[in-house]
């Protein structure tokens, strides 16, 4: 917790302001005063003090009050620390998310294809079952798909490859083939979590922990940030192959799974999880729709082989839905530059066909984008930056950390131009 | 493979040249000349010739002789692709070692004091089978020790734990008590690999892996640009508690671990392992020379806290050896200061003290030290690096590769100056 | 001159292609080859050849007609290396200026207000013949202006200076005092460019050199690329002091020399000028037209002190211009954001007031979009770095150049770090 | 002028020690603390206190008594800004050493080979009276060297000329043949400091400067800190051509000037003037002495050839001096590597030869040593930057200019990269 006020530059005035402070009982670990620009009449000093311990909200309010007739200003400066959400910072404390779906996977809602369905509830509840027990660390059980789940999936997939060559992103494209190579893709084999996740952590580092149901949204993106993706492992209701209202191992292993094998993508996947740490519900709900409108609608800028621009899908929505795939690419739709402060308060449709889809130039620099933003417009007093050694999260909060990065980074950029060199 | 020769500057000069190269077959994949500087009368051009494919060493030695009449210099340029032995590109290649161990540690020698105890050997051969079986990815099995290899363990424990704060550096001294709470450490118990191996994991990325016997040094060596260290899992015989001819889990996890979980200490191992991927035999030998007297013997330089310096052990060899660990700071060993091309030439005995040993000024001057020797002693046309997010190393063989890096780092430098502005 | 062109990756194909060159005398001094992503059947190979002189573009031309039967593509790589105008190297080139004008100030067009005054044009005469003679390195010599003159400048001078608080961007009001205390700035005396230049060399070395009348558009930018402003040094004629058809030091020393003073302005001016060395005839009407609607007529966005945003006025044409500067910031003209690119591209009347300003964010962030502009959207095949010590231009055609200053910059970087990190 | 005083972390403390500060009328403009780490019992704080104004030192030193009692530490943090010698911030003010010389050019010692000459007194006066009146930014005026001057020059020249193929280091062999072609340099004529200058200034933007005789040490060397060079313009007696006493132009233009020409060897020089300034006279000391075995008498390692490794001359009492220039590549001096800190130490002899050379790798390497020794040794509390524009140097003491800086390497890191991979 920190207090940040501004006294006249007098000799004493500091004084009589910790005097109060003290008096309090309050227990200062850093204070740092500048003198401001004079705008007239007499200099004003700011004062920032850090407190070593955390007090209650009521005593600081209490001592914000009694400095008022002494400052021409006082306010709680930055966030106190107690307020600034929970959030995961190394891989394995994502453990804690398993027990908190939001909508278990195994209780459908009335309007579930395979609500009246008791077999079909069942063998829910049995997969789900595994991802209830599932710790990092463990090979994801595989499942013994039965045939009428095999044939829900080959429907899906053979409606959805034949239009990726068109209509997916050439980054789909370049890494489907390697998915029926090396995963076990194909129309009649549902594909194995542990088998993608062994190939994403080979190509990028992602990898995937089964998860009962829906997560809630700061989760689901805390995730992100260690590179790991949450997917389902059941199967939609083989009544109605080419419908789910919900997430289900089509959308996860059509949809989502090719891209996190591209390292772009990746990054800028990993970069809404990263903004997602400690941000305040308003920016979970900001970054979720920046989410939705990338991840899970977006489009992208593409130049094909004779040199014109054009857009092609990379959202799992739409790689993994048959109708929305078509729709999005027709003149229908209209479509935006991505830009994640508009995405961000953009209202979106869930359950019909996006009236508005965002464009971006490439996943780089929609990577780009959204760390300037986070860094601009979130209220988190930090940065943080991903150790892919340790999985875990290091929060850039002082001077030394970050000198200490910068060395590292210095000692980075000769050892490459020594390198180019001897290659020149 | 590649071609290298240099030829006077007059028109056709090259074309001759090519000329027998294309009459025998070879097929140029990149051709690259640059002036010399003319000391004296005529100008000569350098060519650079690469080939499309590999051919037999016979066939480039045909050729270098047949050019050898038009050319004032011919010879093989860098490294043939062929000749640079094959190391492992992604950390699931470190399975192929499993099977290749120099010294089974179930095939004891006869001076070995458990030589004629066969209950102990088979004790060997049931543990060992784990390191057999291991993959990638597994949990490494817990193993119920008896009360005898506890006992031993004991003996070894309370000695050594002693003298470590007086003996052992700083920074072991920093994470024994860690070890001690989290990872079982204590006179009573053995520790479980696996339970290390996810403490190293959040600490600095490090794993362990299960080992039959002795590794070759490749790769052993190998293994640590991965940083992943293959242990042993048995223990010495309970007859000579305080002596063992070979590596144990006493050497290790005494020895060896704790400093594992020191990030300065990690990158240091880390590096000696890159620079012994596709090191030629005798590079191999220097570089275990090198790990020999910094990760099994090394000293280092301590400023204690009333400001003096001192020398302390951080080698593994010094940390399990209750004689040695005295021994090496008295004043009868030499001390030296290290210099990686120094210790690589020195000779050293493996069965009795250390009569020489070097003194590292810090882990992290350490490890530079050991990438600039890597960079400027070893022949390999390439550097490499690793990628932490894909356990992969990646072979800085193009420009292209390098200038992509070049730009992360940019980014990621200001990114580290913007973050730092907004602290100050 | 360089040749490019793409030919089978079949054994011999690069032999008859060399053949051709060679049996027409031309002397290869380097050869690059690249294979090519095959699209399809066979691959292709595409090679750059480097010649070691220069050759007729007849001769080339011809060459470029026989390589076009064997290859699938040939051009001309680059531009001619003579192709390339000339542009001055080192300051004291710019001496080569001084008898180029297009425009002699002493010759008066016959709808100058002082066309008919014998009395005015000898002054011109006396006082172009100063430019006439000077040299770099040499005093600017002083003028005795008379009190006709300095009448003329008085009258300006008040009407001007009253606009500045309210209508000119910050940093012009920074910097007017500063010349009103160093540089004889008053109603009263019309400063001397030897004063103004001196002093302008402390504040960011820019200076100022003595000119006889117009500069031809390639000069004069050329010369900002050197941090050198030509400057005439007459005034307008008395019969209508508010009015000139042409530079005067009225314009130059009221609406030009303050903001050089301003370090981000001198780098942005100083981009312009380092764009337009070695530019064709278009770019560099494209660079003029871009100088036009910044130094000349440019707005710029600032925050005023109750935190809102405005706009104000920083371009020469407007700061010397009573009657413009008002307009400018009316709701008459247009305003559109600073892009080099649709500036560029922008016709503007040069007798009347414009229609059309463009507004900058910033002189730092038009001058990064001056320099993506020009490394982007120009043709010379080399990038340009000023060298303040030397005062002279180095041409970044080299790797190993520019490895060298990315050296530099390394070094820098980390003492800059190191510097910091002392200051925390 | 800052304080440091050390308190235990407890309510009312920092109180306590503020209450004594201001009862004695200081005015604070920073407060800074921060946590020690707590070796033992109870925690301790840090304070850095920054004064607004300077106080005497008596005051200060009362204050730091009284502070003593309640304070485990208290001292005058840094140095007191009044202590700082003045130093010169822009090229300007190097006029004001003129009238400063130690030992007038014109005020021969009794033992000069010239004392008892009349007319070369008189000559010495005529000449140094260039020097008194010299201004920054004036030609140096010329002199017509009389024909007794001239042969004494000649007899120089051509001793020392051909010794240089020899002797010289590269650099010095290199720049040599331009000055004979370009300023004059020849038996039979004592080229121009102003036409030396010129040349240096585009080489590497070095210039002369006529001094009337010895400057101080410390006027001397930061006069090298803004890359200019203090030359005497009178020539020895002619009684005694291979004898001087004292530095005359056949040392500055046969020793020093010609590696003034060299990039590096500028770099280097600049950086021992910019460790001078603020220096305490010790430090000054060190620095002489540093420049003596550099500057005048240093030696380096070259590569011939044929790739063997020797040692040349580069400093300019030897390349000035026929007997010392052969002596000491001889084996009767020793030779030691170039160590800033142990150079700094050595003693040396005036009047002979010297026993003892120092041998840097490189002027490269020379001069980073040079900064780590300045940047670590030396007491000022600020590092310092110079700017080429504005001939002007730059107090890096405050973490915004530093971070700005930092933001410009950046960029400029970015933009030598881009730059690069358009090359490749």
């Amino acid at each position: 917790t920190a207090l940040h006020f501004r006294v006249k530059d007098e000799v004493g005035s500091l004084k009589k302001v910790l005097d109060l402070i003290e008096k309090d009982g309050f227990n200062m670990s850093d204070i740092h005063s500048r003198p401001m620009r004079s705008s007239g009449s007499s200099a004003e000093y700011e004062f920032d003090v850090q407190f070593a311990e955390s007090y209650s909200a009521e005593k600081l309010d209490l001592l914000q009050g009694q400095l008022s007739s002494l400052c021409s200003l006082v306010k709680v400066y930055g966030t106190r620390d107690e307020d600034i959400p929970w959030f995961p910072k190394k891989i394995s404390d994502l453990d804690k998310f398993a027990a908190k779906t939001l909508d278990a996977g195994a209780e459908l809602e009335s309007d579930h294809p395979g609500f009246k369905d008791a077999a079909y509830r069942q063998r829910r509840c049995d997969i789900v079952d595994i991802a209830k027990k599932y710790k990092h660390g463990d090979r994801i059980p595989r499942i013994s798909y039965t045939e009428d789940e095999i044939k829900t999936w080959g429907v899906c997939y053979s409606h959805l490859r034949n239009l990726y060559s068109s209509h997916a992103c050439r980054q789909m494209n370049e890494v489907f083939p390697l998915l029926e190579k090396y995963c076990g893709y194909n129309e009649k084999n549902i594909p194995q979590l542990e088998d993608i996740s062994t190939f994403l952590k080979q190509a990028t580092g992602f990898s995937l922990r089964p998860v009962q149901g829906l997560l809630s949204p700061r989760d689901f993106l805390n995730g992100l940030a260690f590179r790991v993706f949450h997917s389902t492992q059941y199967i939609r209701h083989h009544s109605k192959p080419l419908y789910t209202p919900e997430p289900d191992c089509v959308h996860e292993l059509m949809g989502h799974v090719p891209l996190f094998a591209n390292p772009s993508f990746a990054e800028f996947s990993q970069e809404i999880g990263l903004a997602s740490l400690g941000a305040t519900d308003e920016e979970i709900e900001e970054l979720a729709t920046v989410y939705w409108f990338t991840v899970e609608f977006g489009l992208c800028k593409e130049v094909t082989q004779d040199g014109k621009e054009t857009v092609k899908a990379f959202g799992a929505g739409l790689l993994s839905s048959f109708g929305e795939l078509e729709y999005c690419l027709s003149d229908k739709p209209s479509l935006k530059p991505f830009e994640p402060a508009v995405a961000a308060k953009t209202k979106y449709p869930i359950t019909e066909y996006q009236p508005v889809y965002f464009v971006a130039d490439s996943f780089e620099s929609a990577k780009l984008k959204v760390r300037e933003f986070s860094r601009t417009k979130q209220s988190r007093p930090f940065q943080v930056m991903y150790n892919p050694y340790t999985q875990s999260v290091e929060v850039l909060n002082t001077k030394q950390k970050i000198l200490d990065k910068m060395r590292a980074t210095n000692i980075q950029a000769e050892f490459l131009r020594e390198t180019l060199a001897s290659l020149i």
